[in-house]
């Protein structure tokens, strides 16, 4: 961690020690947070740690026209939760590395800050250490999250079996069309026209959906804690990415069910006024970060019945199929292989 | 991990499934690498892990004009296991995020790669994860280390006691020469005048200390084990903010005798051909990678005959002082205050 210039120098290490005394607190497991030259996390005997990193790239996957500081903050680290969550483990320690431009004011990047710790209070995570530098281009933040869980117990993305059953938490689609709506708001009449055809409510539910996502860590834990997944994975980068990353290490097929796709009534809402297909955002939409998961057909009446105690929503979306298979879509009672689309950031 | 797009997704994936292949190997304690939402690692009970995470952006911290992308990569993780080394663990896992300009070629990408593995490689450092995307500016690159030392066993950066003796390990100021070599390549012919005045050796010697420093691992390790030193940190924004990042965690003050500093006769050669002061050079180059620590009198000489055994140069440069007496420097008899200049890195 050592403290490249941004700034003037002092004005930097002022900043950096601005923020850590503000936003750092003392952790169980934390032994040293930012001020040397690494941090020190003690974990205890028999745990596993899951360190996942994620870059966010201003232009690529945000415009600051349409995100606020906070949003940009909130989604960076809501991003790795994800992934930590589809481990099913509980995320624990937060470093963050940022490369500022140099028109960005202390406000604004205090802004930022507010917004990631916003999402690692909601799930009791810890900053404990970082980077700053300047950036000669747009904003830059990656981010490193370290999550735990016991020994020999973790969610992975191998592991789904012919037969098991493919699951996904919430609703699909939401984010992209969230999206969507924020970044046509300065076009033409006619989006305008068809942008208010939305209620309140609906526009306002996408909107949340794409700045303030959930990271599904809850579920993730209870199906890790309980062994009821084979394997799982984050939905990032849309569900038709994302299932073929987890077929890929599963070395398996897979038979989705277009009509079980879980769409809600916002995102269908907005296909209807937008004339496009709700089923293609909910195959192509990324940064959902709902999980993902297949389970073994004996599992299928407990995972029902305890989500619905814990007031979890999981949609069976299809099933695991043999490799040569491939991974095909079915919609009244024909099946087709399904298209090679990924989710595209803002670009 | 969710692999954002950089190029055509399907190109981009190829690309991080290649460098799996190529890069990653299986050693003790990983459980699960690239290829997942998270990479597991199993650290052995009574472990503390010890992160450190740096941001190198282009333009601020190297120019692609005068630096290779091996040389890049290289230094970007040397950065990092200096961090690791001045905290006396053992570095063991590595996780790095790219930003990548789309005029970057695949090749250029490998080889930044394999700069960062001949780093890794050195240290037998495994590369566990990261993440990818395109970037609209120039490259980042962001690192996360992971190192391990025994619970309860670490060097801080507080700890400093009055009366310790002050030590550098190697010799100071040669990787500013070096890049001060590199960067005045294509300017006057004075300057070119004055660089033909050094020996290739020396050239040599002080280009290498820039593009290939070496993180002192074995000598922070030895100083952890054996308990020796009281605080310890890295030298890589130069002697005089790296003293005082130290004094003020340990609520210290400093006296360094300038007269002490260890200046490898390549700097001193630099120094007189550009009519420069060698001192300078040592007080405020960064990037050096030494380490700085500190250690009560009565170790001193066990500190002394052991490096000698080892053929570990180091060298007592001070003093610790009182935190009302500041940080002062003295040379023939007179002291001052040390001026408060920082490393400014490429810029």
């Amino acid at each position: 961690m050592a403290h490249r210039q941004a700034k003037p120098v002092l004005q930097e290490f002022a900043l950096i020690r601005d923020l850590a005394r503000r936003f750092v607190r003392r952790t169980p497991g934390l032994v040293q947070s930012i001020g040397d030259d690494a941090a020190v996390i003690q974990t205890s005997a028999g745990t596993w740690c899951h360190l996942t990193t994620d870059l966010l790239a201003e232009g690529i996957h945000f415009d600051m026209t349409w995100s606020s500081p906070e949003s940009v903050g909130y989604r960076a680290a809501m991003a790795n939760l994800s992934d930590i969550a589809a481990m099913g483990a509980v995320p624990r320690y937060l470093l963050i590395s940022l490369a500022i431009p140099k028109k960005w004011t202390q406000p604004q990047i205090h802004k930022l800050y507010t917004g990631l710790m916003m999402a690692c209070r909601r799930y009791d995570v810890a900053l404990i250490g970082g980077d700053t530098s300047a950036s000669k281009a747009g904003l830059f933040l990656s981010i490193t999250l370290i999550g735990t869980t016991s020994q020999r117990q973790g969610l992975f993305r191998h592991g789904a079996a012919v037969g098991d059953h493919i699951y996904a938490s919430g609703t699909l689609g939401d984010s992209l069309a969230g999206l969507r709506i924020l970044t046509n708001r300065t076009t033409s009449d006619s989006v305008k026209k068809r942008t208010s055809e939305l209620s309140r409510t609906h526009r306002q539910f996408l909107l949340r959906r794409h700045s303030h996502p959930t990271a599904r860590v809850a579920e993730g834990l209870w199906l890790n804690d309980r062994r009821l997944a084979s394997a799982a994975i984050d939905l990032s980068d849309g569900l038709s990415g994302d299932l073929r990353h987890l077929c890929e290490q599963s070395r398996v097929g897979a038979e989705i069910d277009l009509e079980k796709l879980p769409i809600s009534s916002a995102c269908r809402a907005y296909a209807r006024a937008f004339g496009v297909s709700p089923i293609q955002l909910a195959l192509t939409g990324g940064e959902d970060y709902e999980l993902l998961f297949t389970a073994a057909p004996l599992h299928s009446k407990t995972i029902e019945q305890q989500a619905r105690t814990r007031g979890y929503r999981m949609t069976r979306i299809g099933t695991i199929r043999p490799s040569r298979f491939g991974i095909q879509i079915t919609s009244g009672g024909r099946t087709k292989p399904m298209p090679t689309t990924s989710y595209e950031h803002f670009r």
